[in-house]
């Protein structure tokens, strides 16, 4: 199925006038580590700005600051403190893994952290980094595979190789499907017309967006986003409509900043989301 | 009574025109630890927008710099400094006390402190985890209950079931006035149509706001705007009334914002204090 | 005499087209300790945007990260390093000296290089903090009486008080003008229509202005654009009328501003300068 | 030749539909000791809003924070560590080398590193402090011009005089024409009117910009743009015309902000790089 704005206008509906903070979700964003603490900052921010009740960002104590910097709306916990992060788990709704984490050996634990203590209320949006570290460790993949939690992967095409072991020119939508069914999780492959494949065995296409796009940043953008729509949007939508809804929103913003810029850079994006979902409510 | 936008008309006058900045009052913000610093910036940064004259912010040194980053404005304190914290309330006339403080043992010793050095001469807004502090300390209430200084509390429904013992299905305007008049103090009960318990018994209510609001630091923005208004508006007007004004002025710059924004972040709305308050003098 | 506008007209020329940064002059701003590291960043900033070629700010290393993330065109010197701080006075034209230094021993010191290490071609600009340690030491206050630089102190009322031992009450154009004389150095005395003191006895008077500039940092801002005022202008006029642009500019802005905002942000009023400069080129 | 605007249509063409990050390059840029962190920050930020596929920063860690606080789209990399530094040039495609990289053993010890990495496939843009270490030290210079990469310079006339060892007066085109042969490399002479000295030996000179120009970053700014260009357009055009649409395009963004701003601070012209672009595309 083609994704079309529909999705928008159904999905951002008006908030019920009575509402507090707690009904629209807790995002937990786990990520960042010395070196790219930037994507980390980045999906915390997307969460905040598409309407995330409560976000906190679980990352490397030297981002703290950037971070408060740039989004004194979220909150801290450092990464490797394992009782602050199980906690942290403990109480969030949608969990963020992997903006910007690395694939080192304190990555990975952190990766089995999250995945030993996720339930079934939970859902996970695995993105960047730990997709390569779940590749490459079966007893993470099996956790992951077997979870309870919905699980949310969002592999660009070489990381879905590394996940899938399918190389990228035999990507194709069978044989991707397969292994997400395999998976137990939905996967969102981010190309050139991304494809969605949901846990239903449905398939939604994104045939919007454009090379502005191609640029670092734009994929924490997204995790960012899908962890703000499903915290606040879960309550009264389908799954598969709100990830559809999130990654359309996501390049739709895009596309119409690219109207007055050659690239879209990612922080750019991040500030017109309010202004954009108004748009659609 | 139901606070119309006549309030603001009345309280925000055209300031003397030979003034200087101490005549604007000087707000002490004490909060933010590792992991809420973005609380008490974006409180601080709330006092200034609002037009306090001089503002410091009493927290831990690691949000020194995110602090300066985004307020430079502000002045720092170390919080747990004793000495300069008694010496950052002595010399202030309203402190904003808790937003991201946390509740932890060194938390509570804050509190002491700024209970123990409140005059009469000061006004002090009780927000977040201070409230939740003092609810669970019985010396601590019994030396908010029994300060000379004008105390203010801040609770959303759960922290005031905390403070006051009251369920919130049990939270009726006359139950929690009983227990307002024991706390000797007013009550903010920040809730869909937040109402105002004065000191004289006189009930504020707030009928406007809505869901765009309920993400996180809206509170601490709120505590920030009662600040910068009670420094700034107390020489000349009663308490009750810059309270109202405060709450209502919070409300109503979110609700500009809401027009082309489906929620309002902290910080945006704080950007738009200074343009706001102008249409109003 | 009263300044009008014609004085921005007359000072703020369009540049030689054949110039370089070197031509703009290097501005040396001195201060920010711990606790008042916003100063020095407001102050190192409108520097950078009134037009300086080159600006330093030589503050406490706590305040370096928290100076690049505002104003990433500035270079930082440890001010506790006397050797960087001796040669960055050396290489500097326009020094300005006490912007958030406090007054504590180290300060002093701070303030004992300066002095010792100013020369005939400097201007140096002593505000807040450094007038008031200039006050209570003899041997730096003989230090900068006798100093060959021109030596301009931008004290408010309680300032000047400290420096010039004559009582707020006291404070007669002719008291004032009297200490002027003996502390042989411009005095810009800010309060309700700022008096500036001239060292050939002229006085000039500030007669726009107002109560929406009555808020922590606008000093620390007014000699930021005094820095970067001489430090450009010094070539083509006299001292004299590039302060009094200076101090006009100052509020000139401010007074824009506030047709739209209650309060005048001093940040606020930094990103407006280059806008505003060109309104007189 | 004059550069004219045609070059940046030219240059500056639609992307192709299907295109990733991948595809518009890899920069790394490396400077920014602890006295001149903003100068790298600015440098990165430019090739970044310039369009450069992924960015990486190899700079002093005490910058990492305020790169991220401005600059999240950018990675960051400790520079004294020298193997991630080397990993990291074997992964770029263009690296930007000098801005505020001091000229210490420290800062030549990276130098050297840089150098002695470089392939046949890498551009590298020599500025600022890094043309000071290499004019002063004969071992790096004949590193860099026997390097079988691209080499560009981008000296001032100060700088040029060091690495040339022609007096500021006796640069001509052809005194400052023989030398740059002589270092087998692209020389951008900035100065009034810029002429750029490219390998073939051809002359661009450059007749826009002013003397809004003339202030510290400007520099560190037209590096940045020079790596964003490059390493994007690389692929579907010749390197003397992307560098020549570089230069024009970095004064031409700088003449169109100078309509409305006396001065043009480096961090208002980078922000405005993407809609300028946009109008050439």
């Amino acid at each position: 199925m083609i994704i079309s704005d529909k999705i928008l206008t159904k999905i951002i509906q008006p908030r019920p006038l009575q509402s507090h903070k707690g009904d629209f979700g807790r995002v937990l964003t786990i990520g960042g580590n010395i070196n790219y603490g930037g994507a980390i900052i980045m999906a915390t921010a997307a969460s905040v700005s598409s309407g995330a009740g409560l976000v906190t960002c679980a990352t490397n104590k030297e981002n703290l600051t950037a971070l408060h910097a740039r989004v004194p709306e979220a909150m801290f916990v450092n990464y490797f403190d394992k009782i602050a992060l199980s906690d942290s788990i403990a109480s969030a709704d949608v969990i963020i893994l992997g903006p910007g984490l690395g694939d080192d050996i304190r990555a990975q634990e952190i990766v089995q952290v999250c995945l030993t203590n996720l339930r079934s209320r939970h859902t996970c949006i695995i993105d960047g980094s730990a997709i390569t570290i779940i590749s490459q460790n079966t007893h993470l993949k099996e956790l992951a595979t077997t979870s309870a939690a919905q699980i949310i992967y969002t592999p660009h095409q070489m990381e879905w190789q590394r996940l899938s072991h399918i190389l990228i020119p035999e990507q194709t939508t069978s044989t991707s499907q397969k292994i997400q069914a395999f998976l137990n999780a939905t996967v969102i492959l981010k190309k050139y017309h991304t494809e969605i494949f949901h846990k239903n065995r449905l398939i939604s296409t994104l045939e919007i967006g454009g090379p502005y796009m191609a640029t670092g940043g734009m994929g924490d953008t997204l995790a960012g986003i899908l962890g703000g729509f499903i915290a606040q949007f879960n309550k009264n939508h389908n799954l598969n409509e709100i990830i559809d809804a999130a990654v359309y929103f996501h390049t739709y913003v895009a596309q119409e900043l690219a109207k007055e810029n050659y690239v879209v850079l990612p922080t750019k994006l991040i500030s017109q989301i309010p202004a954009v979902m108004k748009k659609f409510e």
